[in-house]
């Protein structure tokens, strides 16, 4: 990948060097809220033959970046790749959420679970990574990700989405050791997979921890953090002569964000439960943080959207370090226009202290 | 109510005076992890029918407490009651939540709104309460409960449970003033309920914000926080020679307790993402503090759920104001020996300095 990046403010503010300006870029910026999106679904058949079709995914994750002045694109996959290379019949039905055949509840269970390669069974998503890269050419960065081990091993226990997280919290409390396995397996196998995807061309990566927070402190400690910090600590650090810097994103993590930066991180996400303000006293300029607007301040209308982007641009503070972001994934029923308007006012503010 | 109170420690550590030892109830202690409930549930027909019913709702309420030691008593009810009263159409169907026919979403569905009478509407309610504390006859104190007019909105709003809150954020962001405008409708209501239902015998009362953590901390501030100030600061303070305390309890609302305390309750709720160690230093010795064991704990085999349980009450550290509770209600699937178990173990522990 030899191709000069045209835009790096991503990758500079996520290492907390000066920018002239914030860059931005929002969670699921590829997806329903697109009429594009929606017309390529109807195309593939469904969201697994999407994710699973290079093709299609570089086709995905470009639409975003070429329909508004975004600062990266993020590669259009889903967390649930690894445990789907491990042939546990997932599947995502209409407007159900993932669901697998085979959930992992026994050490008979876990047993049969291997490492996947992702030169092989993973090969559609570095695949897509190369043909994003090739398509982008320089523009902005390309972001690639994975969800953490703990979040996805609530899936693959649970079988699916859970409310209360009853199974997985058992077998938490009867057989710790068992699912410490089956983290550290997934531990294992998703620095192949980042790795691989920096290999074939991703200029950042993040880990997306979405329930980590109905952890207590200690078992959020125990295990989600520690498995996440085996994975960072493991990560290639450069690539194409760059840094490649990493984000952790713990959803609902905002009493932890001190500890989280302590693993070595690069940069932190925020929800919005936490202001930016708060979030950078407790992480104390170890990191940069990524955040953190309401995904609903899209419903706006555009003065209060336009009132509540500058709110979460001014809680930052003066200096560098800060990624725009939402706090959470773009929903479905999002107006394009808004998403437009968000953007251009990130764009338009002007840095305090650069 | 002149009967003599024979257990009053739930009472007295609401109110950070030293007990001998520790008190302990359990939120939904009354529920469908006891085959007594589930035989209740079967012979009423449904959920609501159970609650509309006093007999019915006082039968239940006093399971629990005739199973296990408990240290009090809580109203067998559910947060919706109140817009129930106001004629939306409440349903429940099996396995699927609460439903409205008529969700209030314009202005004009505001409009149509009035505030129920308690001594009408309600008054099943109150019937249940008095027939309980005839019932109990002083055994132990009776706690009773409203939702809190946030939370009870996002149900009236959404026309049922939500994931997102996409309908009532939207509200939020374009309507911020017909919102309100519904809050104050739903606090007024609740000061009319809460203060009946102390009227009819209830000793202490609790504030259910099960989603205020859903906001962003303005957000919870004014759209969760202020109207429930207003709530506490109209209930009724004595009643029947005593103080009646009052609790406020908003899930994920561990950053916000300060604040929460600032308000004028006597103990907040914490749920099991904030080690009360940290919430007693966030309240500075203002309030006592109820919580807040992990609800998954009771699936773990007895020697980890003592454990648990013990570090929780260590948690606290010394001095009064604590009230043993989880973080979250008991979820269905609970082995009632467990309960026991847990029960047992608080009442064993010997509290450090009063």
């Amino acid at each position: 990948m030899s191709d000069t990046l045209k835009n790096d403010l991503l990758l500079r503010a996520l290492l907390r060097e000066p920018t002239p300006r914030r860059p931005v870029w929002l969670m699921r910026q590829a997806g329903r809220y697109l009429p594009e999106y929606r017309a390529t679904r109807t195309r593939a058949g469904g969201f697994l033959e999407m994710c699973t079709n290079p093709e299609i995914a570089c086709e995905i994750t470009l639409q975003p970046v070429d329909r508004f002045p975004l600062d990266a694109a993020i590669l259009f996959s889903d967390i649930l790749t690894i445990p789907h290379a491990m042939n546990l019949g997932l599947e995502f039905e209409a407007g159900e959420g993932p669901k697998f055949e085979f959930p992992v509840r026994t050490p008979a269970d876990i047993d049969k679970l291997g490492v996947p390669d992702p030169g092989q069974e993973l090969k559609y998503v570095t695949e897509a990574v190369s043909r994003v890269r090739r398509e982008l050419a320089g523009r902005v960065p390309l972001i690639g990700f994975a969800g953490s081990p703990w979040t996805v091993a609530t899936y693959m226990v649970e079988g699916g989405s859970s409310k209360t997280f009853g199974v997985i919290k058992r077998m938490m409390y009867e057989s710790p050791r068992e699912l410490h396995r089956l983290l550290e397996l997934l531990a294992k196998a998703t620095i192949l997979y980042l790795n691989a995807q920096i290999e074939a061309g991703a200029q950042a990566v993040m880990l997306f921890d979405t329930w980590g927070g109905v952890l207590t402190p200690a078992q959020y400690e125990e295990f989600s953090l520690r498995h996440m910090a085996q994975v960072i600590d493991a990560l290639t650090r450069q690539s194409g002569g760059r840094r490649v810097p990493n984000i952790v994103f713990t959803k609902g993590g905002g009493a932890w964000l001190g500890k989280i930066a302590a693993i070595g991180c690069d940069a932190v996400g925020v929800d919005w439960t936490t202001d930016l303000s708060d979030a950078r006293k407790a992480v104390a300029g170890r990191v940069a943080l990524q955040g953190n607007l309401d995904p609903s301040a899209l419903f706006a209308p555009p003065d209060t959207l336009r009132r509540e982007t500058l709110r979460v641009l001014d809680s930052y503070g003066p200096g560098p370090g800060h990624v725009f972001n939402l706090g959470h994934g773009i929903t479905p029923d999002v107006d394009p226009e808004r998403v437009a308007l968000l953007v251009e006012t990130v764009r338009g503010y002007q840095v305090p202290g650069g």
